[in-house]
């Protein structure tokens, strides 16, 4: 199999090395253990699964009232210890954690990992105490892990300097190219874990943060991404402390083509109650998080297994250059279950040329099927599997392989081996049981990513497509968001109002360039029946106010005025029913604009506490906000962002394409307009608190959009 | 823990004995093998299979070329076996297969299993083969399982009849109450059974189907119906053949309470050609069996684990009474991932009771979370664990119990006995390794459903609630497909005309008690004018015209008109659009209608090739229709389908309840017009080929809905 891509422009990636104490940490040669005892708790599982991993240095245990701990000799005091060690373990009641941190600071120790917990997740005095380790760490530079975390593990040098349930040399995963990383400690030492060893997966970290009092999930990734042997990260997290760190991370990882994958917590409301109940952690909306990792080329994973699963993926896969799958089974049940998982995930199950079908057809004399997805019955067992692998791999129709048999140990080096000889991501569906004994330790130990069902394949071969989507587009050129952006300041006036209404909110977005159906404000019938002469028939007509933002519900709305008649009539209507609304509310006039006919979006930036000015697209219309038909991303976007975005709002593309005989849309249009306003979102953010464009209104090809409502809500002076 | 609940009403479920050689083939005391060898391919490993597993009945080789096969004396043909047998496997060339069924006739052979393939699934010569052994099987009684199968197991006896790869005793999973059968006899002895085997779950059969030519899907469901040690059935289907049979069975098994899981091929287009080319299986659309499952209580599955661990789930666990999850884990990350899962199946996780959060609190010493998701730390190591459970499982607040540690055998002892000690079903999600070997096998021996991930837990939950609420509407009543439809005759005119337009449509409907809006045909202005003066403004005028059926297209609809001039342009409008756009048009006039203000939603019956008429329902408009915002059901529904309906349709809900401040609309009213209009579609089954209700318009509650227009497409006379 090829080797991965390069990076990206070297210049786009600043690799500065990982800070001295952040490196004792995580290649520790001396270790104290405050807490050490031989009872089966904290302290002493973590002296002992220190001990029985083979930690190749020393190991100091601390405990005033031992001699010995495990046949080693004890310390009263960490300043007692003979040496200044790169790391402490902190497993001591947590009213007494600070005292031995400063302790841990006079003896010149470089990193602390407190295991200890009742810190910030418990509230009240915990908070306090942990501020308290937060401002010693500030302080003296000393670097913890922790509190309330299990530890850590340096898989490569044999280091499991965690108080996770015992560890024996058997348990320990091989030595791979995946740093593993765990908000929550019993999870990384539990069932993450877990899934990267019972499927092989090579792990060169496993690390656990806790409460995150110093040391946070953004430096670690970052640290991750220093170490050579690192290709990928895994993540289970709950709530990012530090999103702008963390992007920062993430688009270096992007760039020096190190994938990220998470399993993140709190989709749901449950979710999210859980998770900020542990870590006290701050959980974002998960539908902006989803939308920005998406846009960043974060792989999101949905359980322990995708995590592991798409973490081999992406860690050994080199990146296709599209989404059409060729597939190949021994089976037509299998090959037809996993075929539907691939149509499930929108990837392209494309006909093979017609070179590849007759030699495919020869091979299999009549049985099967000499398709793709190709059925080759039993001949998966002959010699012929080879040259069947190598022709789907080599069609090029072809982009991505997935082979689904299980297999002896013979069946298993020929997929190797096709693998091996192709440049396309292969992924091989084991069909077979977790236990098999024959094979299945063979493709465990190879560089194939191996899946063990169907949907699960679909979904990471999805995920290694758009991983591979966004890295490439980042090869082509700078992101959006590290270009400066000029030219896009709204002027919002000073004066500390509220919100702007219709007829100020257009003028002013109109100047920051968007297309906009500014109309017409006249002050009295006679004006706007003259307005009417420039404008033309069909018209709408608003009643114009800055105190009333929701001009439908006040019944100051006109649409599909035909004639003078008909105008003079909306315009002694909409004002009566608006003062009726309102009584008090200062009248501007009418708005009479053009009536236009075309598809209908809404538009809009709003504020993400965490990330900062995310970009709303929507279809138009009361019925599909009901809907929640939308797509999100982070300002500025990229024209490849809109286009996806265009796409993801359900229905959207149809009624672009001229649903039911109505004319193609102006997409191009779209797609620039939602480029300039992410761009004015970007540039505005500490003026804007939010921005509506509702509707837009999509004219047919080549005649572009218009804005035909506006609000700007100006972040309140202070 | 309980048993199941109890059947349903006994009048409704004749439970007639399985025929004697149905029978034969299921309880096999004699097998004959025709085309046995000891070469390693089908004809060798069916008779070793036999003998590896240890059959306990008589086994005789059919071979003119050998003597002895493994040991066995060999017969040079079937009329030579000293016995008429109950089951001969046919493991010989296709173009000799039916002369040796013709023998095993002669020989009173009482079943056949036809392994050899090159039948209807190559097509050609392989479609007649096929077509005369269906004939034979018709002919004689002889019952035939395949061909392009792998045979069967009855595990409870230890009979392995089937041509798979080697399986040894060693190999064979737990004897349990679930059949398992599969079209695909690859996936059948594959990952199928690998799913079970690796889980210990206790399988009773394992049945592969192949081309279906005599014996099928719903007659072996049916069969496993009669055995009274099954309690589930798990099948992989790529199509059904016979659709009526399989509702009538899913129907019994439901009034059984034997539950029935499904992981069926063809969701996406690529799928169903896959499934297509395999067996020749006729595949329906994927949405509307989805509703149909969904509507008779199947329940479906998604993967192979997925079918594995719903099927253990369903078979175990006593039926909940809602789906109120409580929620127990040891750790925050784990709960939190747990509870987002349950949260994103649209489950709830409800408050515990305050007794049940003080007792808990106080157990917990102050750590964790005495909440729901309950986290009970290290605490799930200790004694108190049993208490927590119990307090949980005992909550009048909650329905359903998760439970997600890994753990020693007592802590699994401990759950165990809790499960055993309530009668709400119990889940327990293992976070620990698939290759523990303690805990694990203990849980696994036990009756209490395990899950290896959340996600899939979650799901399974989901779908435990999903049947037991179908199950528990069919005790309180007689489903709505058992009672005869009367009274909803449409008296469709018998001319072999083609579609019927609006005016006629719509009188149609209101004479079959539907709630139309019919408004008053008007051959001229004047008339128009007059109907006005009862009716009232605004109205809606329709050029009429059996000719037109999309009148939008044609311009021949003006909505919102406002008085008379309005009315009497509207009337010239639209006769002049309809004649440009068809000037050969047959014209009735004018149809001059209330315009009502409301939610407009879709609905209508279409015929599935497959299963008859279905009713849709979704949003009303085209933006709607891009949205493909619907939900089907097989008709005649009940009201409780109707109300699942509305829920179903994204976003209806909460554009009933009165989105942004309009008036919340009748959906009792809708519910029973859809209720209404599916027995309607289901006594006029025969005469109609569809039918458009486009729009009904919603009323606000109490003033019921309207059907405003519609489109009757009749059966073309023969």
């Amino acid at each position: 199999m090829a080797s991965l891509e390069p990076a990206g422009s070297p210049d786009a990636v600043r690799v500065e090395p990982t800070p001295p104490r952040l490196r004792a940490l995580l290649h520790p040669a001396s270790i104290a253990v405050i807490g050490a005892t031989e009872r089966p708790q904290y302290g002493g599982r973590f002296v002992s699964n220190l001990q029985a991993t083979g930690f190749a240095g020393r190991i100091y245990p601390v405990n005033p009232a031992r001699e010995t701990v495990f046949g080693l000799r004890c310390y009263p005091s960490i300043g007692d210890v003979p040496e200044a060690v790169d790391l402490a373990a902190v497993i001591i009641p947590a009213s007494r954690v600070l005292d031995a941190l400063e302790q841990c600071v006079a003896a010149g120790v470089r990193s602390a990992v407190v295991i200890s917990a009742d810190f910030a997740e418990v509230g009240g005095d915990g908070a306090a105490r942990q501020a308290a380790v937060a401002d010693l760490a500030r302080r003296t530079g000393l670097r913890v892990l922790g509190p309330n975390c299990l530890g850590l593990a340096n898989v490569g040098e044999g280091i499991w300097a965690t108080a996770s349930t015992p560890i024996s040399a058997a348990d320990v995963p091989p030595v791979g190219p995946i740093g593993l990383i765990s908000q929550s400690g019993a999870s990384a030492f539990g069932p993450l874990l877990t899934a990267f060893r019972d499927r092989r997966i090579g792990l060169r970290y496993v690390l656990s943060t806790g409460n995150e009092v110093d040391v946070e999930l953004s430096e670690l990734i970052r640290a991750m991404l220093r170490e050579p042997e690192v290709r990928a990260i895994a993540a289970f997290v709950e709530g990012l402390r530090d999103p702008d760190g963390f992007l920062a991370c993430v688009d270096e990882a992007l760039a020096l083509g190190k994938p990220i994958v998470l399993l993140k917590v709190g989709r749901s409301e449950v979710g999210r109650k859980a998770a900020a109940t542990h870590t006290a952690a701050l959980t974002g909306s998960d539908a902006v998080q989803d939308a920005i990792f998406r846009q960043r080329g974060v792989v999101r994973a949905d359980d322990y297994d995708e995590l592991a699963e798409f973490t081999r993926l992406l860690a050994y896969a080199p990146l296709p250059r599209g989404d059409r799958v060729g597939v190949i089974s021994h089976s037509g049940g299998i090959t037809g279950l996993l075929g539907d998982k691939i149509g499930e995930q929108r990837l392209v199950v494309p006909p093979l040329t017609p070179g590849t079908v007759d030699r495919l057809a020869e091979i299999l004399e009549g049985r099967g099927a000499a398709t793709n997805p190709a059925d080759v019955t039993g001949h998966f067992l002959r010699e012929t599997f080879s040259e069947s692998l190598a022709l789907i791999a080599g069609d090029p129709a072809v982009e991505v392989v997935a082979v689904a048999p299980a297999g002896s140990s013979r069946v298993v080096q020929r997929v190797v081996d096709a693998a091996a000889a192709t440049d396309k991501p292969l992924a091989y569906i084991w069909t077979g049981s977790l236990y098999d004994t024959e094979g299945l330790p063979d493709l465990l130990a190879s560089d194939v990513p191996v899946f063990h069902l169907p949907g699960r394949a679909a979904r990471g071969l999805r995920a290694l497509v758009d991983y591979s989507r966004v890295r490439r587009r980042l090869a082509d050129r700078v992101a959006p968001w590290q270009v400066a952006v000029t030219g896009a300041a709204l002027p919002i006036p000073e004066d500390g109002s509220g919100p702007l209404a219709e007829v100020t909110s257009l003028a002013l977005l109109s100047e920051a360039g968007l297309p906009v159906e500014r109309g017409t404000l006249c002050g009295n019938e006679a004006e706007a029946v003259e307005a009417a002469r420039t404008l033309g028939y069909p018209l709408v007509v608003k009643a114009a106010s800055n105190d009333v933002l929701h001009k439908t519900e006040a019944g100051a709305v006109r649409v599909g005025i035909a004639d003078e008649a008909g105008l003079r009539a909306a315009c002694r209507d909409v004002l009566a029913n608006l003062s009726r609304h309102r009584p008090d509310a200062r009248v501007d006039g009418v708005l009479v604009q053009r009536m236009l006919a075309g598809i209908e979006v809404i538009a809009g930036i709003s504020e993400d506490a965490q990330f900062g000015p995310v970009l709303l697209l929507g279809l138009g219309g009361t019925r599909a906000e009901a809907l929640a038909a939308t797509s999100l991303r982070l300002c500025p976007i990229s024209e490849d962002d809109a286009q996806e975005m265009v796409t993801e709002v359900r229905g959207l593309d149809a009624l672009l394409a001229g649903f039911r005989g109505s004319p193609p849309a102006d997409r191009a249009a779209l797609v620039s307009t939602l480029v300039r306003l992410s761009r004015i979102g970007y540039a505005n953010r500490q003026r804007l608190v939010g921005l509506d464009l509702n509707p837009i209104i999509v004219l047919p090809d080549g005649q572009g959009v218009r804005v035909v409502d506006a609000l700007i809500v100006p972040r309140p002076s202070v």
